[in-house]
């Protein structure tokens, strides 16, 4: 049965995922090494069944933007090789201590990170995706379960089936990876409350929005990306141009570029001009606001314009009377991702920085910059809108959970309660030095 | 309409609970202790609506355990203002800069910590819990939409009618805290995935379980508390004993009481009747395996005895073979909650540290630590067994999310991109000192 075969399939991942987060840093790091090499000797089968991905997307008339996602050429290649290395060259995420407190004497408490245990990652029809989150789910020790779209299945299966081989040859063996076969549906993954403690998905944004409203899993990610820029009363005019650019053309397409321009009222009539020629000179299509369709030629607003997520060479510029406006209309139509203020006034940034509600909050600056890589990350993991957990851009840190370490010597909670208890010293120790748990590793 | 009040409302406490987490801990702090004192002026409102709802729960004769949740005496009230006075006392949650880091000059990132937003918290029968959580979201500035069980629906009532009068009075207002009327059904609650960033679930396990179950919202929270002690081969038995009693019979309701003791073959026949006669002694009902059965007087195990969480003085008692034994049985019955070892080896209890997959890992003392106040954590939100967010006992840091604040003088990301790419600098900075946001507080 196959429903059977899925459920041994995963209970042999756990058990091999607890024996990745056991094992040394230098045994992750060699297989991440042996992973890029692996890819280079069995290129030519992974590079033959993109191809047939590729001839079968193409004959089924799939979208343009679709087929070029799918595409894992060398170049791709050299970019999962090289991101292979970065991951390797990361700090060990496993086994640091983020608190410690002696109770009381010989009663030491340690919260230590640890792998959250198994990651389910579904994509769409990206295969250098699939590469890069394993690197990751390696790195921090996690299990992995995958689950690709059927468009790149023969991809997938390549590049797993390279990976496994790699898995092999190390200490670690091939388990803690598993590749759903295209036939089991996303719902029964989504399903897998037992199996799976966070969902990864990659992909549209109405397929996050999918798997985000059909499972009880936590799901790392985000769906729309409707960010803002505000130009208040005092910004500096040349800066505000080459943000609002920068935030809408640098990569249209991202969720981290700009929908809607909200400009004050005070500045319309001077900066208007300017904006709107700098963005129609790169070919952006402009939705003016009543106000900003008398001062510069555009599309006029039609009701809707602001909740859409345009991912294209288009942009709503909207006058707002003043910051509590703009703060208003970020509040109503904006996604909780990017937002950003162009000002010079401290007190209207820090109330801007303040107020909006959204993972990253800019000023004077582009909105572009919200990106795991920019930040100094390291590695991205995705971008979550999610409030708990991780927010904005994530690195290795959200891939991982802790556990609460405590060491005594026989000591009992009734000595510490009623009448004649021993009170608790909860002395603050720092965090440096080995955790209770290092040493002897695989 | 009932569904557009509450949607009105919540707006209200969306916008009000913004407010909240702008204000200076001065002002926060302050309402607390009104509240404080508030509770005390209305003390006879309550008292007498408290009357009313236990004269009721008996009429309908509620299970004594229930009605004893129920009460809200001078005992109660002493206890849950000593905690507004404890809380009050604590750090200041919000705006702490949690990295820094300098991307190139004059472009500084801060990741600082804000409200997660709006908390909702459903709970069956215990009032005293209402007045705790309200602080704990007051002073970690989140709104907080309350529902309460029919049965303290007076008791309740009374409570947030004193508390919004002290709010009142406050630059904070009443709106960051609303309680749903007994007549709108919790199922409504489950299904505000707009409205509720985080739900935490206060009541009996079934209850917990039936909301983790039936949300798509992220859950606080725990169900079930299976934890197990493992006694091993080179335990101090001295030790042993004396954990072993505490962790049953210190509070045999609470959840990380123990449910089943596993003994290491090689002690057991020397270990069994010290700790056997020491729980009998305290009342305990032992249900043995075989070879226990074969040592000591006791119930002998049947099927499935290893599943149930007694929260009574009952313990099962299994002798392994061996570690490995030990922690296939954690990781087959264990509801990842609270588990312990005894023994003095210390790559034993590294082992068992590191493979057992719970929110508490203990060594060499009771399970009745896993406590937030016995951590040192100040303010207890409730105990976790999720891997994401939040594990193991949660102190304030569980109402908290973050934001990043990046503030720059024009940077645009074209000029870090392409061919003649600005590198970045990602400069670590320390995290003392006032963030971004900091200055100008309501």
């Amino acid at each position: 049965m196959d429903g059977k075969r899925i459920q041994d399939d995963i209970q042999r991942l756990k058990t091999s995922s607890i024996k990745v987060s056991g094992s040394s840093e230098m045994v992750r790091n060699a297989l991440l090494r042996s992973i890029s090499e692996g890819l280079t000797k069995d290129w030519s089968l992974i590079a033959s069944a993109n191809q047939e991905d590729l001839a079968q997307a193409k004959a089924g008339h799939l979208r343009e933007a679709l087929i070029k996602r799918l595409v894992f050429d060398e170049d791709k290649l050299a970019s999962v090789q090289m991101g292979l290395e970065q991951v390797a060259r990361l700090d060990d995420p496993i086994g640091e201590v983020l608190e410690r407190r002696l109770l009381d004497q010989n009663l030491l408490l340690e919260r230590v990170s640890f792998p959250i245990g198994v990651i389910g990652m579904i994509f769409e029809a990206r295969p250098d995706a699939l590469v890069q989150i394993v690197s990751l789910c390696l790195k921090s020790g996690n299990g992995i379960i995958l689950k690709g779209g059927k468009e790149a299945f023969r991809t997938n299966t390549a590049l797993v089936a390279s990976i496994k081989k790699s898995a092999q040859s190390s200490p670690l063996g091939e388990h803690w990876l598993t590749l759903l076969e295209s036939h089991s549906d996303v719902s029964s993954m989504l399903k897998m409350d037992d199996a799976i403690d966070l969902l990864i998905p990659r992909g549209s944004n109405a397929f996050v929005r999918y798997v985000m409203d059909n499972t009880h899993i936590a799901v790392l990610g985000h769906a729309d990306g409707i960010c803002h820029m505000y130009v208040d009363e005092r910004a500096d005019l040349q800066k505000a141009v080459a943000c609002a650019v920068d935030s809408k053309i640098q990569y249209p397409a991202a969720c981290n570029a700009i929908e809607t321009l909200l400009v004050n009222r005070s500045i319309a009539t001077q900066f208007l001009p300017l904006v709107a020629s700098a963005l129609q000179e790169k070919g952006v299509i402009i939705h003016g606001d009543e106000a900003t369709s008398s001062l510069v030629p555009c599309t006029p607003y039609k009701e809707g314009d602001y909740a859409i997520e345009y991912l294209a060479l288009e942009l709503n510029i909207r006058v707002v009377e003043d910051l509590d406006q703009a703060l208003e209309h970020i509040s109503l139509y904006g996604s909780k991702h990017t937002d950003a203020i162009i000002s010079e006034d401290k007190a209207s940034i820090r109330c801007f920085m303040r107020e909006v509600d959204s993972a990253d909050v800019f000023a004077n600056c582009s909105t572009r910059f919200a990106d795991g890589f920019r930040f100094g990350l390291g590695a991205e993991v995705g971008i979550s809108t999610a409030k708990i957990h991780a927010r904005g851009p994530v690195g290795l840190s959200g891939l991982m959970s802790s556990k609460w370490l405590l060491s005594g010597d026989g000591q009992t909670v009734s000595a510490y309660s009623g009448t004649g208890a021993k009170p608790f010293l909860h002395t603050e120790l720092g965090c440096e030095g080995s955790s209770l748990v290092e040493g002897e590793l695989v």
